[in-house]
């Protein structure tokens, strides 16, 4: 039972709402004698944080974090690495009008019927602000994993389809994605996309968004059948991200679609090294890590909070309806790159220090 | 930690490889004083055990479940409920060939080096037989859901996408699900499946599906925020089934092609009754279900073993080739479907109980 | 798996060393809507504060407690409630001298073995300085109990034996533990043990002691076997705390030298009421709590920092000697009483919530 | 959550009722490549058999165990083991007479007040014949460990008091303890021991006993504060053995007559090897092993079944009284001793291979 952790082993348990003082996270089962500091967390936050360009939310979030605990001159050592990132810029008038009414595709009705109480300001727990706490989570994951694996070790996230619009993942281009507000992969797309997602924006709507995450270098053997299988954490770990709808494994969906001998994904040695000749799988079979590159990706839903005028219930169950104003985020998909990526580092390390728990020396 | 264990209150731990003696699995946390026997498992078991059509394998499994333990004079008494289903039907002569060959899109090249050992035989424990366990799990929570809410509670899973063809899921009709093979929903489609099936199956080729389970009748409020989230655990709980590559909830992978204005299920009251104008949310929202029919669907990919000759290596990592004789499944994906069903019982109960855990009077 | 988390429903997880910035915990899976504030969890943690008599180390620990998430409007939300007290009072440059050292009784070496580095600044994670933590986790698992048992449910603890003067448990009152220093039970006996103690900490050496925590007012039927026993987390919860080496329930160790008549707590029915004539059983039969009184009973060792100069060996591993200067406790065991209540709380609440969970409605 | 289950990761589920068909358990994250077969666990069970002596029951169980799964070709395979033991000699009808009536010292009243039902048969659950199981689970961990760490790991137990006879721990002696019916480990006390023990059979009696159990060659650095100290996991495991009702670790209570100077534990170095003058700790210092041999001791309470008529309950709350005829075991605590060998194990390999995930290569 963990409502509010995440994880087996490199388990980490987020904490605050939107509107209080702050927020944060507690990262357990971390190895000691890795090196790391605020900067490297820090560093991963700055990716996440919204009001960076035109196209996300203009609500400033700093989100500076403070490591409290679990680092001794500059190494981990092996005890809770508690992180705190204070909330400023919190206008909690602006919440006062939706304070009774239910914000349809939010989850302010489902919170209300379960606890009979909430915290209304802001979406209060189920703010996305949430996410800057498991960001912070991975980046711890990712030095470690660094420290562990090596540079050969690498993951990247890129939007891949914005709203209506895909683009070709042929082109995809790891500096490229780093560059462009959009987490795009694919330069020949960016300006349409820009484009689409400012038209959006002006008139008060929104749009959904797939995002793939790709981890390079992980070892073969992670994942522990029947579950604890790497796919199933990932889709977990993907389906906990506020919005995420679907999760594919690489194929995905698309797989059903396939002819066994299209999906296949053949296996042959070339000198030292074994290879396989396509990647339906997304790098993971029968739940276990195969070698080759781990695919995930995930389809964001629009953002609910839009300018149009929707019908919903208040807190007493009268019909009535609402608009969103003010702050307003286009395409929330975007900023879910730096998120997938963070999941993905912690659910590559859980397994990692698994397997060296079951099978190691 | 739980490598073979599924739940949190609810769990059920299963064990045994295809070849083996028996499988079965361990169901633990179930409420005391629920009505079950043996024939209301053995129902369950039944959808799912091949050799019944000329669509699925010939492999004849009885799949006879005993109750071992849990049950006394007819009623669950709180203790765990051990269910074991003895193997028969098992030629271990025809994996001679397999033994030491990797065959593409199994998992016998990740077990191997994962463990460094394997039973080969039939896949051993990542065969499908092993699901047979889940069935057995799922009946008995789909008992105590049925004692807890009623009989409007109500799971029911169909296939929609049957490799590249469709069906119209306005057309679905749950009984007409029960009475063909193929859990096809859409009466209009099925003579098609079936040729198409059969044209697959003398190919000696196989195809992927996609399963879609629906559940009637789950209350307000199951689901815990942030890492306990329905939706989480239906991702997980589908993920882990053999073959599964992709899971969506309610409009999973196309909400990102939704506007936030086409997205937003509207509510509304109508008279004491609070309704939604649609359901792209699958009865999820915020991770806790919302009253809406919880919606997910997943796709399994096309069969691995097929006739046609794959490339792959030995375990001595030399270059040869395989193909699979004997017994061949065209669409595993077919019998996913009452393992569908009895995953989203076990996730429901689990969550069930959950809930009252912490909101419980 | 939960290297820093205790409980299974009602979960806290501790942070935090002894002279890092701050500790803290994060409480979750408590039930929503309980009335709950700063001044609640400050009155438990003023109980085991140091520095309150000439008895306890003279270290100030203010140890104010913050409330950072969780709450809301003054009632718990169902979401994680995180709370920080802040160190003050740090003298770090009081444990140069032990850097390099490994106390005797203490787990310098032993986390130096195991994690290859440790922050050895007032004992770092191993500094008692946790407890205030669980504390506050007791202190909000308190105010529930109080709000769905009622003023029937109470929970008290008392030091029972101080070094080798034990006292008269028929002597018990409640009340007289809350007025003196020592939490001494038996006002016939305190003025002894005064002196005693006095004597113990002039002379620069230590004393154990055996505390004693009694619950009244909770539920028959708390407790699941056979793994989830209530007094195996009990035992768990109080050997969990800093210097406990031995934990009894009801007549605990000394059952062994009784009969089976002796032992075995008769029932019988006056009126309405079942009653037992004794209780050596602690209240807990097969794991379950039978509605009498649970008494659980555990010894602290003595404190391992004395005057006295004791042999040990360096990190580089070297014989030397050592003694501990500065702020001195001669009994550590005294300010574990509030601790082990607060263990019962948690212990309790955990298992009340369990049983709601497969026993609710 | 896991209420049959033991374990972090390496777990293991028991199930079964005295006299349902079987008992047996499911042993979860075993490490793959480890020889065992069914003669090195029915070796460990047929230590604990009843019925091989003068002095305890006369219940005969074959306790025959068999593999059904995990093991392939003689060694693991990283999946679960299940294990199955038939129950035979069942006499039923024996326990028809106490079907309505709560037998006192037993869980029958806290089980029926908990559920609502039970196996009243033999105990049902309750049955103190569930720890065949676990001494199961604890024979395959004793080979893992006899693998990973080599001979020099070694559990002994012994019975170090009978009733109110103690033993001259200083005479015990591992060979010895093997060879008589009473675990005891000091020759010159046994023919005392025997007649004590068959003068309280033949009074129709019974009597209590304390185990004690000890490691030798357990590697330094196994246990994780603060949550999963390593004697935190082995009072719970001792405390988990039906009739236990204390646990001490090393010293245990006696460390509260200590003073500081006594209990210290120096440590001094010797040639290559670190040394301890004394063991007070049990091998154990903040939660973490220290390279000492592990020393757990623990009360069973004398057998509730007794002739004597002792004043009860019945299920409808009337008063009534109770004598157990027919089989008599006048000292439950004595087959204990290969059952807190078996929770040695088990809790050792679970911490060893905990350690291996966080602190491993």
């Amino acid at each position: 039972m963990s409502f509010n952790t995440f994880g087996k082993i490199f388990r980490f348990t987020t904490w605050g709402e939107s509107h209080g003082p702050a927020i944060g996270c507690v990262v357990d089962g971390c190895p000691p004698n890795i090196s790391i500091n605020e900067k490297d967390i820090q560093a991963e936050l700055n990716k996440r944080k919204p009001g960076q360009s035109k196209f996300t939310t203009q609500r400033k979030e700093d989100d500076k974090v403070n490591i409290l605990s679990g680092v001794f001159e500059g190494k981990t050592t092996g005890t809770p690495i508690s992180m705190i990132i204070y909330n400023k810029d919190m206008k909690s008038r602006d919440y006062e009008t939706i304070k009774n009414k239910f914000r349809p595709g939010h989850a302010d009705y489902t919170y209300f019927k379960k606890y009979g109480i909430r915290d209304y300001r802001g979406g209060g727990r189920q703010s996305a602000r949430e996410t800057a706490s498991r960001v912070a989570a991975g980046a711890v994951a990712k030095k470690v994993l660094e420290n562990k694996i090596g540079k050969k070790y690498k993951v990247v996230g890129a939007v891949t389809h914005l709203g209506i619009l895909g683009c070709d993942t042929k082109n995809w281009n790891d500096k490229f994605i780093s560059k462009n507000p959009l987490f795009c992969p694919d330069k020949s797309i960016l300006t349409l996309w820009e484009k689409y997602l400012l038209s959006i924006r002006k008139a008060g709507s929104s749009c959904g968004a797939v995002i793939e995450v790709r981890a390079k270098g992980v070892p073969i053997g992670l994942g522990a059948p029947i579950y604890s299988k790497l796919d199933m954490d990932l889709a977990s770990a993907m389906m906990s991200i506020n919005a995420v709808k679907g999760v594919n494994i690489g194929s995905g969906m698309s797989s059903a679609q396939l002819t066994g001998e299209e999906n296949s994904d053949e296996i042959f040695r070339n000198r030292k090294r074994i290879n396989f000749k396509s990647n339906n799988a997304g790098g993971i079979l029968g739940g276990i890590s195969s070698g080759q590159d781990i695919i995930v990706s995930f389809a964001v839903k629009p953002t609910s909070s839009i300018l149009s005028k929707r019908q919903t219930i208040d807190k007493f169950g009268k019909n009535t309806s609402i608009s969103v104003r003010g702050r307003h985020d286009p395409c929330v998909g975007i900023r879910a790159v730096p998120i997938g990526e963070a999941m993905m580092h912690c659910v590559i390390l859980d397994h990692y220090l698994m397997n060296n728990a079951q099978c190691g020396s």
